[in-house]
């Protein structure tokens, strides 16, 4: 490695990007204090009057469905057709796609009007968007999803979308189409936290923000450092719980250092 | 006993069901984790275009009226209806029943339209509900309610709407109309965090999903386990602070196991 | 100093007023639980259907514009209205006013509209709402309004709007007008915890709801309690990151006395 991932947080502690999001009610608050941690800006506003007068003004564009509601579906596509217009790179988080219909088929209608930077999901979801099929089960990967394969998902969306695209798990895989990488940092614990998930979509809207050129780096450093949080968190608090572990995953996040995360990363191009 | 508080837990840890949230943006975050730390799965979707989907594919449905609006008043009715339609238990949180119009008359609504497996509520709540007058101060209990008696306005409801009924306080009172338990688990210091109420709903929803034939038993597990969390998490961290205590709650869902909540739980059926 | 803030806190303490608050989806659990912590009760709705009916039960009322959207503005409008019918002190947080149209447009209909007893934002905020022009950077100061005079801004829209008006930052500044106070509590590793602003407000609202008759005084003690929590955090769990700080917070507001408030305080009239 070339040292990128250091580069990469360096360069988003520096800038600070404003990182705009359309997100959920669940975990909003927590995409917004991991935003904060890793050194950039939030900003959430989903009305239809100002979400793409606030996008025009933000480094990255955050979508995320997980309470997607009618009211909001008109404000992601006028962000994300303001953030196109700019050049401002937009991430999709297709929170719960393939588990209705209405979710699935905005993110759908989402991927056919706005050009996505980065698009991140559990398996399930990524395999819905690929049109490879899926079972999703509310908003967690389905027993029978687990036996398909990461890759290829990633790669098809990849195709289809031009958006790199991230299938994150046990071991998180990366894909523009061509470069490939991937991650097995991480715990299973995240998984009992809510939010992980949406947690490494604002990261990748983080780096994604302090270096839009570069998509598939500043998404490949998100993933890990999501993951490298995750490690750190287990050792300093996993044994506590799932309260502690959550706080855990913050104080790692706003203490992170580029030495370290370069030091702890389990990534791999092939 | 018959152990069945451990067999209870056991069959949740199992089987992991899907709990359906239709709730506040207040403590939303807070049901999501005690969901996932006691061992299920939770979903939040309130859009009328998926409410009912979402209920269809979902082991229990948890109605919370914490943050009433019209938008997702719709979307109570038709995820509990279809709910109902299918046998998946269905639990009713009236949050401030009695304090404004909206708030009772959409709780009888719903208890008109909807046939809730299980409703809990404070002394206030219950007592609206049931019909026995009430004076609930904003979302707590108020201090003329304080003196009235929770059983009976628990027999009341639960007979007039075949729901197991919980009034949730000091002591805790659980009845179907038949069978009354009475639980003295948990500490005041949980009324100093916000949203214990809407936690203990959304256990009941969890223990529901994994024994949708037994409610009773499914809410009284749900209500001790919430007051022998409060119990840990004050020995844990109840010095330090409401902060501390709250994240040592979580702690303890996510470490309890059947064997502590039957040691700890002060229960009697009475 | 004649000890007013002990007052003030033990006033709090003694009443627990009933703060309703129209807010955000972003911090309104910290709203909620800080408010907890201080020894209020907070309540939360944005229907219209129940907005003002709840402000007439409650002792103040918070209107903050994190996630302003056209649902709740009316709902806002109407909850202010009868809040100001009945004497009831509001307090105004204009979150991003400055950012985009709507914020700045919507902040300037609330004051038109309703009477506020405080308002308090960030330099920005006031800037833009003085009239004064600003440079908001999504919800954050920007760089060029750093320069700026926060004590101009205050008393400009102090003598606007007739509000007590709060400026918080490195140095908050408090003025009605006429009589100015500065307070220099607080670490900057606040400003790395999402709601820390929104926060303050909360306490501002629990503080006069306690104190209605005197908003210089509930103010002042109120933000300068927020400092006082900073600190003690700081002290507490600044080092292990901003997790862990933000649980810090809330411990510190719940085990807060008068007397360590007076002590703490870096506070002085001029």
């Amino acid at each position: 490695m070339d040292h990128f991932m250091k580069k990469e947080l360096d360069l988003l502690r520096k800038t600070a990007p404003l990182v705009h999001h359309i997100t959920n009610y669940v975990t909003v608050n927590d995409c917004a204090n991991i935003t904060l941690a890793i050194g950039a800006s939030p900003v959430m506003a989903d009305d239809e009057g100002e979400a793409a007068a606030m996008a025009r003004l933000a480094s990255s564009l955050v979508i995320n469905i997980g309470t997607l509601n009618q009211r909001t579906i008109p404000s992601m596509m006028a962000a994300g057709k303001a953030a196109n217009e700019k050049g401002i790179p937009v991430i999709l988080d297709p929170v719960g796609a393939g588990a209705t219909p209405l979710r699935t088929d905005t993110a759908r209608k989402l991927m056919e009007t706005i050009s996505f930077a980065v698009i991140r999901g559990n398996l399930s979801e990524i395999l819905c968007l690929a049109g490879l099929g899926a079972h999703t089960k509310g908003v967690d990967v389905s027993m029978e999803d687990r036996a398909m394969d990461p890759e290829g998902a990633a790669k098809t969306l990849a195709e289809k979308t031009g958006a790199v695209t991230a299938v994150t798990g046990a071991v998180d895989v990366i894909t523009d189409g061509k470069r490939r990488a991937f991650i097995s940092n991480g715990v299973p614990l995240m998984g009992r936290v809510t939010g992980t998930g949406c947690m490494c979509s604002s990261l990748i809207g983080s780096f994604c923000g302090a270096d839009p050129d570069h998509p598939f780096e500043a998404a490949a450093a998100a993933v890990t450092a999501m993951g490298v949080l995750g490690d750190i968190a287990m050792e300093a608090a996993g044994e506590k719980g799932t309260g502690s572990f959550r706080a855990a995953l913050m104080d790692a996040a706003s203490k992170l250092t580029g030495d370290e995360l370069e030091r702890r990363a389990k990534y791999r191009e092939a």
